[in-house]
């Protein structure tokens, strides 16, 4: 329960800023309040019982309000406009929701619980994916106290990133030269429900793709690195995710997870601390929390019959003959045969490869694949057969693999609202452990945020960012991006911000001056 | 040694796609040819003596040039402008060596060795790092055969990262209102030789910083991600390293390393296959290897007497009356005593803080700090003992702490060209097992990458990247992003890319309209 500022009593301020001391358990089948609990206040479970003579606490925060109108100060004057003009338009063909870009070829989908989800991607001519989607994202909290030892929020099977995505609005959320999609979700009677600008679709500029300088003759050849964006911005009641995908002319794709929005907030005592949350005002304290998100790849690389290896690079042992320095080093590959967990191990320099058995690269003589370079972050924190446990399977560990299944979509199962467990990927592989060796599967990635606040996240939160990256090793038969053209002046049209004279060599562009030392 | 492309002669072909299967010992002082050794071409240590029957074979790469010009095929013609534009100018200052942007205060140095530095970086008003310098890189091969098992550089040490600093050129390397600055290094005689254009400096947009929609009004607030950029690239010999400081609105300050340029080739039989190594075209073998770098933070978080911690999420165990669900968990922190290495655990969600025990937070009521945020990554590969591992101590461990002093700024040692081991981090720390709790501290962080190569790195690399992050952690009294003003149409100028008439509510931005499901 909270309150509006008293300062303002705005319908836009952030009552999060005012949490209050009590929590109300209401019977929503006949709208009756069953029961007022006072919230703990101080460092363990004490609450001040209701109607104790403890009046609530007001809070009293720096800055409580994130809206702009509200807030104490008016906003920074020193950002000046920046702004990206496309005088040719974009690079990009979207026809209904078939997308075509520098290489790379797919379809767009959208439904009520996953949102924005890929379909039939090809690089370079050459089927690399048949779905890609956030499957699911469990939210539980930290705080071990009554009655807020229960939070525990599944974003995709309660709610859905489809209904919640947002009205994705010119000139807000995108910059540059965009294209909106339309989704569409159901309401109640069944009819259509559509949610209008769903995603955008923009071109970015992201520095450098490659560049080398013969040093011989000081000539320097410099390509930029363009990427295609498709965002869709959710909001689950305080807190909002921003979903991207990002292609890249390197035949690389990069799904990143923004968090941004408002902490889920609790009172708390005058000068009281507590060990599983942070004071992020007075009076304010934030509970500590995770988001775990699962990333649903069913890879098609080269075809649908693909394995999952986990290549690790290992020292030579010393040998007298081969590695008289101990200096050597080699990859050792492990192919996975059932379907099962696959851990992660930085120490060995562990890599994730999609292979397709099936069909040798004719450079490298190995599998055409692509790796899948996770999001490495801890797991579940909640103890092994706690509710939150059984209810989130897939969150046990960073990487699963099955073998396709029809309807196996959702990880912590189909029915999530107060779920008893035993119907997600933990109950789906301990009942048939199916050969995933060249086969039919799909691979589950769960990363995220163990998310203990700061101070710096309040009142609203500086968006957290991570990326999960799939990436050609070995698809193609060299660099991708080879033929992209070279980064010029007369092209990119760039701006010295100078007082001494533009520089000479501005009109031969890229050449680089032999050193004379 | 390589030979140019016998196909076209050019002066700028990649002679790396041309590997001979010889290598020259020659007597430097006297300018004699001492050996020739016979490159072993197979799976294994046997090579082909000097004079014996068997040609070198020629390699055939599908395509063996980079530069446009030689390429087989000219360069795509999908790509369309994509222009920055900044009417009002840019939002930064530059007086000399000393920027200011958006609450951010430091000043630029430049020298031979390390090439660019940051000094004096200051966040809203208070000291946050003294120094900031990339302080060496460590490029080991692992082939372990004879002559190429003693391949490994160390790029900064034996060469430098100033005096082979690019000179940039407008439209070329950086994109939008570009300032430069020049650096400059010193020549065989004394004189000053300048590096002009060494780093250039530029404005990013890079999506949102943050963004609510309260739900019950339908009120969007949303707020762009505006980033402050210094980035430098040097060349040595075949590969190019891009480095980049991200200055961010929320206090984050990152440092992106991009290795792109050329790999390091060996001649290969047709169809032979080693286990240290991938085939990138015909006959070409590209070894693997490990790019090591060492990032010296120098912090001054507050001041200059600071700490290291360590801090765990772990979970708390059951208990009737405090965690009576299994789901509460909490922090454990760490503070480091003595000089030395300190581990990294993913699955503790270990995070790494530089704290300032002096100064408390007035909000959160805890030591005001900075968060590193490391880039994981596998450490050496060579042995124990090995020639590799003796010279290069900072490539054991990911972080270490050490107690500042004088003219400790290079973790290798100062002179890394055929140096013996004993002079680096690991031997300071050895000799003085200091008091590092709230003293005057450095942290050197060793991240990379272990390049095992990919067809697709071939016949240029595209850009590898990594990010190391420095976060505040409650070093703000809230939000320091909260006053960026909103994103709206009026100042970002997007447009729209339609065949329907524009949207109704572009004028009366980013107003979410609510649902009625």
């Amino acid at each position: 329960m909270y309150m509006r500022n008293p300062k303002n009593n705005d319908p836009d301020s952030s009552h999060y800023s005012f949490p209050l001391d009590f929590m109300v358990i209401v019977d929503l089948c006949k709208m009756e309040v069953i029961k007022i609990i006072r919230l703990p206040l101080g460092s363990d479970q004490t609450a001040t019982a209701i109607g104790s003579a403890v009046p609530h606490r007001r809070t009293n925060p720096v800055e409580p309000e994130y809206d702009h109108r509200l807030q104490k100060n008016p906003p920074r004057t020193t950002l000046k406009p920046y702004q990206v003009i496309q005088p040719e338009g974009a690079s990009y063909t979207v026809n209904g929701y078939l997308i075509e870009w520098e290489k790379w070829r797919f379809r767009v989908g959208f439904n009520w619980r996953e949102g924005m989800t890929l379909h039939d991607v090809s690089f370079d001519g050459k089927s690399a994916f048949y779905r890609l989607s956030l499957s699911e994202m469990f939210v539980p909290y930290g705080d071990p106290r009554n009655p807020v030892y229960r939070k525990g929020a599944f974003d995709l099977g309660n709610v859905g990133a489809g209904v919640t995505a947002n009205n994705l609005q010119l000139g807000c959320d995108c910059l540059g030269l965009i294209k909106y999609l339309d989704g569409c979700v159901v309401a109640k009677d069944g009819s259509p429900a559509p949610r209008p600008n769903a995603i955008c679709i923009h071109e970015i500029d992201n520095g450098i793709q490659w560049k080398h300088t013969n040093h011989r003759t000081g000539k320097a050849t410099v390509v930029r690195k363009r990427q295609l964006v498709l965002q869709t911005i959710i909001t689950v009641a305080n807190y909002e995710y921003i979903f991207m995908w990002y292609f890249d002319q390197s035949g690389e794709l990069a799904f990143e997870t923004r968090a941004t929005g408002i902490l889920s907030t609790q009172p708390i005592d005058k000068d009281a601390k507590v060990a599983w949350g942070t004071r992020v005002a007075d009076g304010v304290m934030a509970p500590y929390h995770q988001h775990l998100f699962n990333l649903r790849i069913d890879p098609a690389v080269g075809g649908h019959k693909n394995s999952f290896a986990s290549t690790d690079t290992v020292p030579l042992p010393w040998d007298e003959d081969l590695n008289p320095l101990g200096t050597g080093f080699i990859t050792q590959q492990q192919i996975l045969d059932r379907a099962g967990t696959v851990e992660d191990d930085i120490s060995k320099g562990r890599v994730f490869k999609i292979l397709n058995e099936n069909v040798q690269n004719p450079v490298s003589l190995t599998p055409i694949g692509y790796k899948l370079v996770p999001h490495r972050s801890q797991m579940l924190l909640a103890r092994p057969g706690s509710w939150h446990s059984r209810r989130s399977e897939f969150c046990e560990s960073p990487i699963w693999v099955t073998k396709y299944k029809d309807r196996q979509l959702f990880p912590a199962g189909d029915y999530t609202n107060q779920s008893l467990g035993g119907t997600g990927i933990k109950s789906w592989i301990s009942e048939a452990r199916d050969s995933v060796r060249n086969d039919d599967i799909v691979i589950w990635h769960t990363y995220g945020f163990t998310h203990n606040p700061r101070v710096e996240d309040f009142p609203v939160m500086p968006a957290e960012m991570a990326q999960v990256r799939l990436s050609p090793y070995n698809f193609c038969l060299f660099n991708p991006a080879n033929d992209v053209p070279p980064s010029t002046q007369a092209f990119n049209k760039s701006v010295e911000l100078t007082e001494k004279p533009a520089s000479q060599n501005s009109s031969g562009c890229c050449s680089q001056p032999k050193s004379h030392l």
